[in-house]
Formats: C-alpha cells, structure tokens, sequence
C-alpha cells in the first residue's frame, strides 16, 4: 500500500469521509487510490475558492471536517479566501495540498512555491510529510488538529513520492482534544453581572447558537431579564418559531452603537468584544459604550452548552420558562422587487429545516425580522468577510445534508467570485436555491464611498463599483453549467418562482432583479 | 491631499498608468482619488485571479508594471495563483493592496489577516506604509522595485488611515536599477564552448527572446553551428516568418530527454537548465545528460541584447547571415476538429502582429510547427504551471496593445478558473478572440494519471478528472458576461469562425467542441 492509499484509509477511518477536490499531476496518486478504498465520497470542483467553501459549509452543517485535495501553491492559493472565512467561522477543514516530490523542490520547476507560507496565514496546523511511513499518522493528527478545539484550518502538504512510495499502512484515529467546561470563577462573575440589576447583554457566537443551548439562555434571560444576542457573522445560528430568539448585533457601525448605548456588562459566551467590521474616520473601532464592563464566561472552543447549563444551575433558572419565538410568517409581498418583498417570500415560504446559506450582503442586512417567526432553520453567515463563499458553501451544506433544503441568498457581485460551484450542484444533484439578487453593483461600496467621505463620486469611481455595463445574465451562466434558472423582476414572479424552487428538489436559480 | 491621492499622483507619475482593480471598502479612498487625478486608467475585474492575471499580461506587453487594487488579505490571496504565474515570468507588477486603519488591526475584525504573511510567498518586495506621509515614496519605491532587475511582484499594504489622512504631497519617481551588462569572463566561457567543436545548444528566455536580440542568436548559430533553444514556458517570445526559429524544450519529459540527449554544453541566456515539469517515479529531475557542461551566461535580469551582442563581437559573426524563417501558412484543415485541426487554422489565419496568450493545456502542445512560419506575432506561455491565466491574461495584453489582435487559446477545465474576465473583456471592447477547447476533461490529468502509474482508473478517479456531466455551455457563459460565442464542432465551422472573430473589432469566443 502506497503512502497516498494509507493516507485515503486513514482519513476514512477517523470519520473524514467527504473529499472535495480538485486535482493536479502531483495529487493523481491519491485519486487513484480513491479508486481502491470505499467510504470516501469525492466531490470536484472546478476552482479551488469553490473547494474550500464546500469544505466550510459542509463542516458548519456536519460537525466534522471534511478533507479537500488542492494542487500544490497556487491551489492552496486559489482556495485561501475561503479558507480565511472558513478560519473565522471556526471551521475544521483538513487540506491535503500535494507538493513537488521531495528531491524535485530544489530545482524550482514552475509550481514550485512556499506552500507551507502560503497555508499559514489561515491555518492552525501546517506539517509536511517527510516520507510515504509518515504520511497515515499525519492525516490521523491532521484530523485531530482541525477539531480544535476550537475548529480550524489543519493543511497537510504531501510530496508526491510520500504518496507513491510504499507506507506502513493506515494509522489508528487520534482523539481530538475534548472541549473545556465551564470555569466556576467565571460561572460566578457572569451570574453577578446578570443579577447586578444593571442592563446585562449575554453576547454568543459558535455553538451557544444551537437551539438545545440557546434554550438555556432563554432561561437565564427569563430569570435575569438579561438581553441575548451574537455576533453579526456567526457560523451557523439555528432560529425560527419555536426557538430562543436573539438579537444579531448590526454591521452599520451607527445602528450597532444604538444598540449596544446602554449595555453595563456584557458576557461573552464564544463571541469577542463587538467590534467595527472596518475602521472609519472619528467612529469608534470598538462598539460597546465606554464603561461596560466585559466578562469573559467562555471562549469558542469550549462546551458552551455546559457552560450555560452550570450558569442556569448558579441562577436557579431552569424552572424560568424561556420565551420562544411564535410562528409569525409574514404576508407574501406585491408589485416591486425591493429586499423586503424577497424577506417576506423567505419568511413566508421557507420550509422546515431549511439551511440558509446567506451572502446577500446588502440586500439582505433587513431579512432577520422576516424570518424570525418562519419555520426552524439554520442560518450560515460569511464570517470572514471574504466574499464568494454564497454559492460555495450552500452546496458543502447541501451535501452534509442532503435531505434538507438550502437556500442561497447572494449578491450577484459576491456571486461572480465562485459562480463554479453551480457546476458542482448540477453534477451532484445538490437541493439548492439560489437567489441571486441582481442590483448590478458592488452597492456595499456605493455605501462605503459615502462613509469613507467621498461625497460626490464621479464617473471613474462609480465605474468601480458598478457591474452594469454589461449586465450579468444570471440565467445564462446558469444554463452554462447546467442549473436550471429564471430571470423574475417583481415580487408576485418572485413568489412563484421561489414556491416552484422549493417544491422542486435540485439546484435552481433565481435571478431577483432588483428594483 | 490624502495618502490615496498622493499615491496615484506618485504611480501616474513613476509611468504606471493603468490600475486593474477589484476594490473594497478599505480602498474606497484610493478610488475616490482616481476621479481627481488624470492619467490613470482603471479597469475593474469581478475576481482578483482576473486583475492579477490582466496585470501580468499586461506587463509583458507593455514592458512597464501595471498596479493592482485589492482588498485586504483575502482580495491578494484571490490574486496569488495569477501572482505566481507572474513571479515565474519575472513579470513586474505593483500590488497596491488595502487594508485596515493601523489602530484597527489589534481588534481582529472579520477581515483581519495576516497580509504580509500571504504577500511573501509570490512577491520580491513587501511594504506596509506606516502613515499617510510615507504612502507616496512607498509608492515610488514600489514601482522601482517590481522592475527587478529582473522583474518582479512588489505588494505595498495601505492601511485605510494612510489613505485618508494627509500626506505631503506625490514622491518622485525612483529610477529602476540598470540591467547589468555582460561578464566579459561568461562571453569568453561560452565562445569556447561554441567554437569547441561539441555540439552546444544557446538555451535562452526573457528578454532574449525578442526578435531583434533573436536576430544575434541567429547570427552566432550561423557562425557556430550551434542549436537555439528556449524554455517550455516563456514570458513572451517573438515569432513567426522572417523571425529565427528556434526549438522549444518540450512539456513530457521522454520528448525532452531526447532533445537534449546529444548536447555537449548548455550556454544559458536567462534560462534555468532544463527540468522536468513534475517529478515522476524512475524519471530523472533534470533533463541535460551526463557530463553536460553548463555556462551560466546571462540570468533573466541581465540585458540579454548586450550580452548576446558581446558574444557575437567575441565569436567576430555580425557578418553571419542568420537564417530568417520562411513564411509557411498550412493549409485549412476539413473535417474532424482535431487540435492539428486548430492549429493549421491559427497558422493559416492569424494576422500580422497578433499575440497569442495561450493556455491550451493539452491540446496546444503540438502547436509550434504549425504556427512558426505565420504572421509575425507574440507568444504569450503558462509560467508558473498554474491554470487560470489564459482568459485574464489576454485581457490585459489587449489593454496593453489595443491595435493588436489577441488570440486566447484555452483550455476549457483552466477557462473555467477565471472566466470572468469575459466580462471585463466586453466592458472594455478588448479584441480577443477566445478559443475554448471543449474537451471535457482536465485532460492533461489523463495523462498524467498513466505517468504515475495509476494504469487502469476507476469511475471515482475518473470523475475527477472529467467535465462532461453536466456539459459546460460556453456560449452560454460567454452570453452571461456580454460576449458573443459560437460552439463548432469541424475544422471547416472552426475556420470560419476564427476568421470571422479575427475580421471583427472586440471580444469574441468559440467554443471548439473537439473531437
């Protein structure tokens, strides 16, 4: 057994079981031996930013990494954007990144590259085999690794002869490191805050925002008359009627102070110190009032549904009746196709259990009151900021669960950056809706022109920020890589066409265009 | 003045006149600064891959760097694979490259990355300005530094208050170091080896492959005897009737091993000795025979002109006739579309003075003999070995040269990468005229999977390494970003398009569905 078939082995015995890929020369030993080892589903990619991101939603959705297999430095590189959000998520990705064989790096052929560099800036754990007997108990802690905890980005590089020359064979799985429970001091710290008297916001992102956890903070909310809320971006944050409902703290840096003006304490369950997503001149970096007192109850790699349950015992709140969410669907919208007709056809017609993978990073900021009261679902955020993992990561989530809906809301500038990825939903069948929402600029920036002080952009400006000229025919590149899609332009076409969407399993596209 | 605009000023005025840009919220200040400052040419791409791309065609054309504008560390990291490509084609480039006010950085907001960190690997030169009054002499040096010599990628960082605060106005420009000159020792080394009698081979890239510089490697083969070579990839190479001819090192080792069997000494003009693309199992890593001798005459940074005009005063062959290139159009090809197919149509169609950036993978390799007595043009090659340069690349050459027709010929797996410089190639009327070969496969990994040795491939490992299910449409891609397409299926539909596409002014693609 060569070294890439104990690697392949080793992965599937320690539960990594979702491959996605897209190859090169010095990877070919490790799809030939998917060839010879069951267990180990493969899913291409045709661009490495497409890769990663299928990693990062498949991840958010499964609760254990999957691996990719990405070609040498510059595969690793296409992939790194991704990656960087998949970092700030928290999410376990392993990267198998094939190299030069290890006596061809000298000679500094084309795709010669630093890719232990280049992987570092993302990842938590970066290793080189040094030979093919190496290379099975490296994936094993390769695994281990990205669990964290917290999760993170482990990249295994892989010379080409450590894959073809002969192994010792698959290695035994490596435990992860378990998660940290609660911490009493801190237990005690938070539990004054929140009976202090004084206004206290519980501040969560990870897995505080599960729903069997989130009820817990209900409980404590209705004990203490305590505020809850997360981040902006969060991993995954499961909602919808029948659920603790929270607040999400806002990206505008203005609305955010507003909402945070009269916080005293605030407790960190897995979330940092609000802070702005970018800096702008005289507006604070850091968005909780001068004052507020900061207590930190647990990191992100910790148990924080222990956490919470030792802090319900501290407060005597587990007989406090937490409040959830009732069922409130909002009316289906009519006549123009603004964001709140798209948010009132979500709200009204998501279905149970559906995921959200959500990118539509300006026409999408107002979506949350829609749906707060719609059917149960997750909600998948873009974490690192890095725009184009929309189309990429409600695919890796639509393979993690293949029996649940997903619904991509995405911009069509953030669309344009990964669009690849519906090729990979038409070839595997993925149930994905994809509402593109076509308003023919990068509008975020049209804000930020403004913020930054730019009052009166001129044509050359503008032209940055525009995507109209030409238009992009969403329906087009669908049809180009085999997803089905409709061009709609008012909210009654829109209705239909996502009623349609969801009634139909498979990948589709909408077209929204944007009044 | 701000930093921002201090820095256009500087860039306009150190000769660098056209930004390819892909901007974001930090960079908002430099694009405000481009509406008050003329002379700077700004040409936006939906993906960074396509802005690093379009700046190294660009480059090589315009023999000056173009800058980027990209979005902190995930914007470069976008751009890295096309940088790398760029880097192995010594291929100056300024990557201006935003990122958080200085005070903001320690708050680690979502987008907060390591960019230096991701920046190193492709680039020679690295800055981040420490204040608003540092930006333009950074600028300045930024410039000098990509000229090399040999070129290079030089990142300079813009942390957002460099930009927004005021700066003391533009810097001069730095002037570039001089290309040394020749080593009257390494003339003297190789006039022996050429007059020694032992068969000798001039194996040369970079600014050596220049027609006029080619003409005096005409003259000194004539002189000597000796054999013209170049690298398998090359920056830009001039060729075509009434040109000196000369071989190129070929992509599968066995072929490249014979071509270098019989050579006695290697004279190296800018060229690295010959190495094999990837290692493979029982196959050497470099190429020359045994007991080859190796004269290093000239590295990629030195003026090859004047050191190949030394050598032919020392070797007294100014009066050697070189032998030109005859002009030798193949006939049209009828029936199958075959790449001989294709590439009789190039060598019979292609129009004087046209630059080819080609990415055809696989299906380009036995292009040469069928092109090398066409129209006078510029061949533009894979450096770095990684796909995803072809589409951008030619964009940018058409900025550069937009009295020139560019020829893309690219392969559909390495098309699919960064097709989205379809859209920046109709925004700007580009003259490309885009050949896709629809072979649906990365078929060079069908290859390569033999080589391995991986003999008899399975359906996991095939799929891996297919396209065909679904089928991309690229007519339908290219109609999605506003560019007019035609799929043929026969050599005779595939003439008739090519001309047609070369008659007619802007972008153009043909899908070219081999057989």
């Amino acid at each position: 057994m060569n070294g890439a078939e104990s690697l392949v082995r080793t992965l599937v015995a320690s539960g990594v079981d979702v491959c996605f890929t897209n190859p090169g020369t010095s990877e070919m030993h490790f799809v030939a031996a998917l060839d010879r080892v069951d267990g180990m589903r493969c899913v291409l990619g045709l661009f490495e930013g497409v890769v990663t991101g299928m990693a990062d939603g498949y991840a958010r959705m499964a609760d254990k990494p999957a691996s990719t297999l990405l070609h040498l430095g510059p595969g690793l590189g296409n992939g790194l954007a991704n990656l960087h959000n998949a970092k700030k998520a928290f999410t376990p990705v392993v990267n198998i990144v094939g190299e030069h064989a290890t006596y061809h790096i000298e000679h500094d052929a084309p795709l010669t590259a630093d890719i232990e560099g280049i992987a570092r800036p993302v990842s938590g754990w970066v290793k080189t085999s040094k030979s093919a007997k190496d290379v099975a108990a490296d994936g094993a802690a390769a695994v281990a690794a990205s669990m964290g905890p917290p999760g993170q980005i482990a990249t295994l590089i892989l010379p080409a002869n450590t894959a073809w020359d002969e192994s010792d064979g698959p290695a035994l799985p490596v435990a992860p490191a378990p998660l940290p429970g609660p911490d009493p001091q801190a237990i005690r710290e938070a539990a004054a805050a929140l009976t202090s008297g004084a206004e206290t916001l519980i501040h969560m992102s990870g897995r505080a925002l599960r729903a069997d956890t989130l009820e817990i903070a209900g409980r404590i909310a209705a004990k203490t008359g305590c505020r809850l809320s997360c981040q902006t971006s969060n991993g995954r944050w499961q909602r919808g009627a029948g659920r603790v409902a929270i607040e999400r703290i806002q990206y505008p840096v203005d609305i955010a102070l507003k909402q945070l003006a009269s916080v005293k304490h605030i407790v960190l369950l897995g979330a940092k110190v609000p802070v702005a997503f970018f800096a702008y001149p005289n507006k604070p970096s850091v968005l909780i009032p001068d004052g507020c007192a900061v207590h930190r109850l647990a990191e992100m790699g910790d148990d924080h549904h222990a956490v919470l349950s030792a802090l319900c015992d501290e407060l005597d709140a587990w007989n406090a009746e937490p409040e959830l969410q009732e069922s409130k669907r909002p009316e289906l919208a009519t006549g123009a196709l603004t964001p709140e007709a798209v948010a009132c056809a979500l709200g009204n017609l998501m279905p149970e259990n559906a995921i959200v993978a959500d990118e539509s990073v300006t026409a999408g900021r107002g979506f949350m009151p829609y749906t707060v009261g719609a059917a149960p679902h997750d909600w998948l955020a873009l974490t690192g900021g890095s725009i184009g993992l929309g189309l990429p990561y409600a695919t890796g989530a639509a393979i993690a669960c293949p029996d649940r809906k997903v619904i991509c809301t995405e911009g069509d500038g953030s669309g344009m950056y990964t669009l690849q990825a519906l090729w990979t939903q038409a070839r595997e069948g993925c149930d994905v809706v994809n509402v593109i929402f076509a308003n023919r600029s990068y509008a975020i920036l049209r804000h930020e022109l403004t913020n930054v002080g730019a009052q009166n952009p001129g044509r050359k400006a503008i032209d940055m920020l525009t995507l109209d000229r030409p238009e992009l025919d969403w329906v087009a590149l669908g049809k180009g890589m085999g997803v089905p899609g409709v061009r709609v332009d008012s909210a009654e076409t829109f209705n239909d066409a996502l009623a349609r969407a969801i009634a139909e399993p498979g990948p589709h596209l909408i077209e929204a265009w944007m009044a």
